[in-house]
């Protein structure tokens, strides 16, 4: 299969040059970017006055809580997650997770996401719903041990079973990672086996740390120190870890995490909205820590549009410290392109050659993006996902002029409309 | 003319109650809602699965800096100013501003704005702009008089050729409000003469209001008081008052603004780019305030977008103040419109049966909106203006099914797109 996307004003490269050019795709890599190209493609894209951009890689999600989009908002966090999230996730079935990751997928190919990193329950479900996407997925089982052996060693079964059966796939855009849920559900020593298991089997772990004040504030009762010292201590922390979150962090917790190479997922929405507080970009990127971009689950968000996130983080960091050149455009275009593709060792989040084919075409021919003066601008502070046209997976189209390829979008509105009604009446 | 719009889901009332009825619409006005309306219309608009809010209503912006979109970002505030706005706003042309108002006008169709307030200069050319569009609109002809008295009364003739063009229109839609820019660029007596002014011609007025701290220091450092002390003693404050921002409020400040019923246009986007600090929302609502929302212009924000402006004001006030309870979603709803009624005194901003028919159809069938469990939440933390299917003002339909009807979209984008390149390369 390949693609030739005539005419296009891409973005191009680490630096976000533009430049207008066709862009080759050949199977799943970009393989010639030039004026003019004259390769005969399978499938030929004008995509004149527009604008080809990598996609977009959300590094801290849970795809099948689109299921609870609006159930329960302005509330206490321990409301929220006592009274609404956590009884009805006790009620979920794994049909359930599918359909609710089946709607989170078309949600993010309409607005152009091309990867995403997940946590929760069922995954071999929300395996499923990537493989007939055709999105790039890395996929965790969230493991809460809570102290307990018993509990502990089912969780990592569970691990286990889903690793298994997204090796059996076979495919090299769905991967499996390690999911402790965060440092008050995990006991340290249930981390550090999870720390050997990732080494061993040469998987990645993704895990929250320091969301919200209690939570540190417990553990230091507990241990006598940071969330993230307590993991610096048992060698937890490398450049294979995405820490989510990472709100409530001191100097100490910021020098470990830039010295270890972990990534930060920010999710500024779901920081915002649960009023958890505001994660110290400035310092972090002082410091020299990869930072990337996420929208945590509808439940707190309540989108998956990283266009949206972007403008977010944009607004928030600098609003937050009354700077306005922190957290300029092209920061934040980077933390939603390539720091997510560095978080994960992935040859994306860049327009180049020899790059994975993962990138999308937005529709600048809109009043809200005209005039055209600055094109990360206009992304990054005037855009919306609906304005993204066409997503590239793998070098797969599956979304072409909004219309989504890969699978029935209306089937999946419905049923994910039935399942949802059902499980709330359970 | 009238219209039937069947099958809806409303948002009915003061309270935002769901109801599912049709609406029927005669001449500018709603007159009929109920199940099943039998009644015989021009147009008859199938709205099944679709949401029928009151459209909103935007309190504060500068419609023609649409050509200003995105040409400068991430800066301090005096030097995007000093380096950027003001000294191409020094080269704008007549016509550059109906062009670019066109432009924001077409914006504000797409995404839901009924009716907008706007301070700027060739104030007579966004009437034209409005005109053709169909928009509600209460324009100024934005006053600096320096403490110059001939400066001021300049402005003043100005400000009537602008009063006298709006009222020879004789549309009840388009109206004509006083615009003194701000009390650290008018002078105490001018604002009294302004405040005269409109209480003889019985018209409003909007004043930027303590947008920033170094503003408030300096009124502080100049007259012993703050703006708003300043604004009261002068009498200048009463319920035909739109202040926009009021970031920068103390204690007393909120008491005068709550007393004399003037209203704040609260500007989340462009307070945050800007980084010019927080609204006290909190205290505002707590003392009986009037709070509307606003967008503020595209230089600062980028875009006109009401939708994403209430997810902003919502996500801003929790994290700010660390308490998730703060700015719920039926709250800066109404923020959003029939709070920006009331500063208006507009019989509108609320789907009820004898209000004008400045009311919009929302589009719910997209995964972004799925599943539906909570309209008002969906509307607030999950929509973009790109959701917005039909916008009808003063009984019209100005846009339907996304294809905007009262002037051609093609034309307005190439053309200030032209006229943009045109004023910066002056």
């Amino acid at each position: 299969m390949s693609i030739l996307i005539k005419n296009g004003t891409l973005i191009y490269g680490e630096n976000l040059e533009i430049i207008k050019a066709d862009l080759f795709i050949e199977e799943n890599k970009i393989t010639k970017i030039g004026k003019g190209l004259k390769e005969s493609a399978d499938v030929v894209i004008d995509a004149n006055g527009k604008i080809v951009s990598p996609g977009f890689i959300n590094t801290h999600t849970h795809l099948a809580m689109t299921l609870f989009r609006g159930v329960a908002d302005d509330l206490e966090l321990m409301e929220w997650l006592q009274k609404h999230i956590w009884p009805r996730e006790a009620k979920l079935k794994a049909s359930d997770v599918y359909w609710g990751s089946l709607l989170g997928a078309l949600e993010m190919i309409k607005t152009g996401t091309t990867t995403f990193v997940d946590m929760y329950f069922f995954m071999d479900e929300t395996a499923k719903a990537v493989k007939e996407s055709g999105l790039r997925a890395y996929l965790s089982h969230g493991m809460i041990e809570l102290g307990d052996k018993e509990k502990g060693e089912k969780e990592i079964m569970e691990a286990f079973r889903v690793m298994e059966f997204v090796e059996k796939l076979g495919l090299e855009r769905i991967n499996f990672l390690f999911g402790p849920h965060a440092p008050y559900t995990c006991s340290p020593e249930f981390l550090k086996r999870v720390r050997e298991l990732a080494d061993k089997y040469k998987k990645m772990i993704t895990i929250h740390v320091s969301e919200t004040k209690t939570e540190v504030e417990n553990i230091k009762a507990q241990y006598g120190k940071s969330p993230v010292e307590l993991l610096d201590e048992i060698g937890f922390l490398k450049d294979d870890v995405i820490i989510a979150h990472g709100v409530w962090l001191n100097e100490r917790d910021i020098e470990i995490i830039a010295k270890s190479g972990a990534t930060i997922a920010h999710n500024p929405a779901s920081n915002m909205k649960l009023a958890s507080g505001v994660m110290p970009l400035r310092e972090l990127l002082k410091e020299g820590a990869n930072v990337s971009l996420a929208t945590d689950g509808t439940a707190s968000n309540n989108n998956l549009d990283m266009l949206e996130e972007m403008k977010l983080a944009a607004l928030l960091h600098k609003v937050h410290i009354l700077d306005p050149t922190i957290a300029d455009a092209s920061t934040v275009f980077k933390m939603a392109t390539q720091n997510g593709a560095k978080a994960l060792k992935l040859n994306a989040g860049v327009i180049r050659e020899g790059a994975l084919a993962d990138l999308i075409i937005i529709d600048f021919n809109k009043p809200h993006l005209r005039p055209i003066h600055n094109v990360i601008s206009h992304i990054v502070y005037s855009a919306n996902g609906s304005d993204v046209e066409t997503t590239i997976v793998d070098g797969k189209i599956l979304m072409l002029d909004r219309e989504v390829l890969s699978f029935d979008e209306e089937r999946v509105l419905d049923k994910a409309q039935e399942v949802a009604e059902d499980l709330l009446s359970r």
